[in-house]
């Protein structure tokens, strides 16, 4: 399953399976149950994470209490707190898994290091994160710019994937909106 | 005044001045005066733009007619759609001239011929888009976890550089708040 992992890399890079073998032992594998924590928010955050088979969903939790969903990671999908990750600072995200989910993990030292020794790396997550920060962009749009109702629909019908497999009180959080409305204008709309 | 981008290019990776007197071709400097705009909606998007001096704006119409801004940049940042960019699609998005401002344009072509030729420029770009995705997670987590009025004043005290130079309603567009709210609420804190 790990293959998964040199799959995404060719669709950006060209890396060969004997190149891959070398890269692998930077990573630790591993497997989550479902709503196994991952990493916690307090504490220096120092890896990064790719889905294998499953779903990731990075939170926080607000002064009141309830928490919010800022990401999710599903296949091939990469995730950390970047900001916290790059400067090995505290993050104040959690992150937990939605579903059973199988990873690979990476600390920062060790992504340097494999950086370092496959520059043509750099190619590959600058895409990544490029594509990642481009998305958000248009995430910031929808916000601005769809009603409530709008955008839990627009996320629905675009993302029919994440919407089957992620529970609703979470997509809930992730869009920002309660629960309570979600259900409630899903009841509209079926009625 | 390009040299600013090679000292940006030195924050992250090691590029002489003879290697930048060969990268500084691929780009075209432009001026543009205050309000001027840069690239509009609706047209495909080939071009990124670093600022050299100035403040570009980026944001869309919404389907009443009121702008709304997603990203600022001021000198040292990139700008550009980034998802419209990567696969030269057209973008929703204008971008303008908070102030006159001195800026360094490539088209998209030039961009990947240029990482081509100085591959190392690649861990540049992985890690300012890196930097930019991890602002993006920051800042979805203070929209879902702030008041409109903590947003506001979060926002203004730990960028006062940003504050002091773009006018408000463009701040609080960029924040999700009406410009009557940040009268309101500078009025309420001044009182």
């Amino acid at each position: 399953m790990p293959k998964r992992l040199l799959a995404h890399f060719n669709q950006y890079v060209s890396i060969s399976e004997e190149e891959f073998m070398d890269i692998l032992p930077y990573f630790e594998r591993k497997t989550a149950r479902k709503k196994e924590m991952i990493s916690r928010a307090g504490v220096s955050c120092d890896q990064t994470y790719f889905v294998l088979e499953g779903c990731l969903n990075m939170y926080f939790t607000t002064e009141k209490g309830s928490e919010r969903t800022v990401q999710f990671a599903i296949e091939n999908w990469w995730l950390t707190d970047d900001l916290a990750y790059i400067n090995k600072q505290p993050t104040e995200f959690n992150i937990q898994a939605v579903e059973k989910t199988a990873y690979l993990v990476i600390s920062h030292d060790q992504h340097m290091k494999l950086l370092e020794r496959f520059p043509k790396l750099e190619k590959y997550f600058r895409s990544i994160y490029q594509i990642a920060y481009g998305a958000s962009l248009i995430k910031f749009k929808f916000l601005q710019d769809l009603s409530k109702e709008e955008i839990y629909f627009h996320f629905t019908e675009n993302f029919p994937g994440f919407a089957q497999r992620v529970p609703q009180y979470l997509i809930a959080s992730f869009l920002g909106l309660t629960p309570e409305y979600v259900s409630e204008i899903r009841a509209k709309r079926r009625s």
